[in-house]
């Protein structure tokens, strides 16, 4: 069992139902649909301290522990969660939720649609960064939780946190904003839109209902995902970790030689295995999508008028798929509205990957603010 | 036509067949190939003012003007290449070669091996960027040319500059050497093998026997276009010209909404019908193995000892394909041997492209540059 003493030990996914049609950005609804979820730590009874983590592209409500039949699928954010560690579940009771669309237990493309008895497939609605916020306050609902403590995530989770503190002030006490940007660069949009077309264009994708034909695009899905992983690395930490070593194999031949190539054909091979492809697709199109100042005429500090919250934005000296310069555009606009913001540039070789690994000063960081949190939380809640 | 005053005007391409059999870094040897070139400008009469220009991934050898027959077939070296250019064809003998395994006249994979009477396919070498150079060697031969007054190309067309100062440094008076670097990192050979990977796994590469079965993996060939035209663009330069701006289409859908999303796709569709997959295959390969220090423990400077031709090194301040810090790498090199370079760092929003690209500045230097070459080389004929 990867699990140590400050780990949350053993944890069990729980489900819950939605009956009312949820309204999506596009247009269309989802109704009777199913969230994932776990949770860590003990609500209190004021239901004060409850901390939401959002998930980025590939991961889950699979935030920290391990399952009793499954003892090393360990949480993908586990360094970070669990009995006093930076989020600290001897405190705080911590929400990890599988977002809508997803692969992962929550309902998605891949799920029964009721109104044909076969999987959605194509017929699954894109789902926004909006969308996935709008599910989460009726899960929050649902648990009888009024105001979060804190929102946080990285990558894509972190547009989550920003989002929540746009659309539903009231209910952010803190948003935790970590590797993440005020909406994509061109150069980013392009990325998620090859990544799209290698699956698209994948023979066994059938247009998004390949589980009626008993295949699966993992060929598509395979380059959609070594092309992701190229941009999550550093070219710095690329060089350090692969440079240019031969992997001592055949040369002249399209067998693997360089380690880096090893590398990206196994994240690859692993990756196309369990995701879904119609997931991926619109994953990269919610990310592609989100952009709040887009609402206000351009103007990103109008766009967060709304927000009350105080925010700790995190960012990664190498990290270039969101730049701190992309962080430090949220924190302008934050300081232009006058809001309490908290800003640290990480150095950190690890590029974009860096959120999700081990490092103490980030830990520290992140902890010494929640810290200040649980204070907060506790006197509001008097 | 889209000639001006100052173009070569309508050229023709010329081949030559070569018999004997030209031993290839990879252990094999290839016999009866042809070579298709084009030469603009006259050779003295002391042979002694050819310019030599090798070609990057995607070109061949129509550098400059037009065909009779395709008078918007413009060659793609033409703002730098013509009678008053940079690269002034009054004064110099330029001649534009088509590489060894190249898909625009020279032979390659889709040609017929005399040996099976059927198109090579799998069955082509892989060629290295040695191997061109030492073909591009024959070709000097089979016109007289004893001593290039300049052997010059940009990307991979520059580490052909760069082998030639070293592999045949008496034959070679100037290498100018452009948007190059003395060996992909580990991040560039990560884009190549993704770009492999989506050729590779196509269903319709049929391991590179394609032409047997009357089809083209255009799918693979697509994404990896797309892909390497990613590194081709600079970030900033994306984000001018396409920011986020939606194309005005329908929303909710995998069809192209953002600019950058047609133009990838665009440029994928075209370079799918006329590159052939093969080809593309080797000469990534080809750019993933340049690395002439490893044959001298890791030391450039060691490697490029050989090397007796005064150098022009050219970078462009936003490519981050191969960025100044590489270009840089060499100036290094050859200082620590002494020998005689010159730098320049252009200050360009494009990227990788602009080597390519109009700039009275970058084209200055050349011509300016290419002015003292003459003088040289008229004196070493005397």
């Amino acid at each position: 069992m990867k699990t140590t003493p400050d780990s949350v030990g053993v944890v069990q996914a729980q489900t819950l139902r939605f009956a009312e049609p949820l309204p999506l950005q596009c247009g269309e609804s989802i109704a009777g649909y199913e969230l994932v979820y776990e949770t860590y730590g003990t609500l209190n009874a004021e239901k004060s301290n409850a901390i939401l983590v959002c998930h980025a592209l590939n991961a889950s409500h699979h935030v920290a522990g391990v399952y009793a039949d499954q003892p090393d699928n360990l949480g993908w954010w586990d360094n970070m969660v669990g009995p006093g560690k930076a989020v600290d579940t001897n405190k705080f009771f911590v929400v990890g939720v599988n977002n809508l669309g997803s692969c992962f237990g929550s309902t998605g493309p891949a799920s029964i649609d009721p109104r044909t008895g076969a999987p959605y497939g194509a017929a699954f609605p894109l789902i926004t960064v909006e969308d996935w916020v709008d599910a989460q306050v009726r899960l929050a609902d649902a648990l009888g939780i009024v105001r979060f403590a804190a929102v946080m995530g990285g990558s894509l989770g972190g547009m989550q946190a920003l989002c929540w503190s746009i659309r539903h002030p009231a209910r952010i006490e803190n948003a935790l904003v970590i590797a993440a940007a005020p909406n994509l660069s061109a150069q980013n949009i392009a990325f998620d839109e090859v990544a799209r077309q290698a699956i698209l264009t994948d023979p066994e994708f059938h247009e998004g209902n390949f589980y009626a034909h008993g295949v699966k695009p993992i060929r598509g899905l395979r380059v959609a995902r070594m092309i992701g992983h190229i941009t999550y690395i550093s070219d710095e930490q690329m060089a350090e970790r692969f440079g240019r070593q031969a992997k001592g194999g055949a040369k002249f031949s399209f067998e693997p030689e360089f380690q880096i190539e090893s590398y990206l054909r196994y994240q690859g091979d692993k990756f196309s295995e369990y995701f879904d492809a119609n997931t991926y697709l619109r994953i990269t199109k919610a990310l592609d999508y989100f952009d709040p100042a887009s609402g206000a005429g351009g103007d990103l500090a109008l766009a967060l008028k709304p927000a009350t919250a105080r925010f700790l934005v995190i960012s990664f000296t190498t990290d270039w798929r969101f730049s701190p310069a992309r962080s430090k555009e949220i924190v302008q606009a934050l300081l232009d509205n006058g809001a309490t913001v908290s800003y640290a540039e990480i150095a950190a070789p690890h590029g974009h990957d860096a959120f999700l690994l081990e490092d103490p000063r980030y830990h520290a960081l992140v902890g010494a603010y929640l810290g200040r949190v649980r204070a907060a939380a506790t006197e509001a809640a008097r």
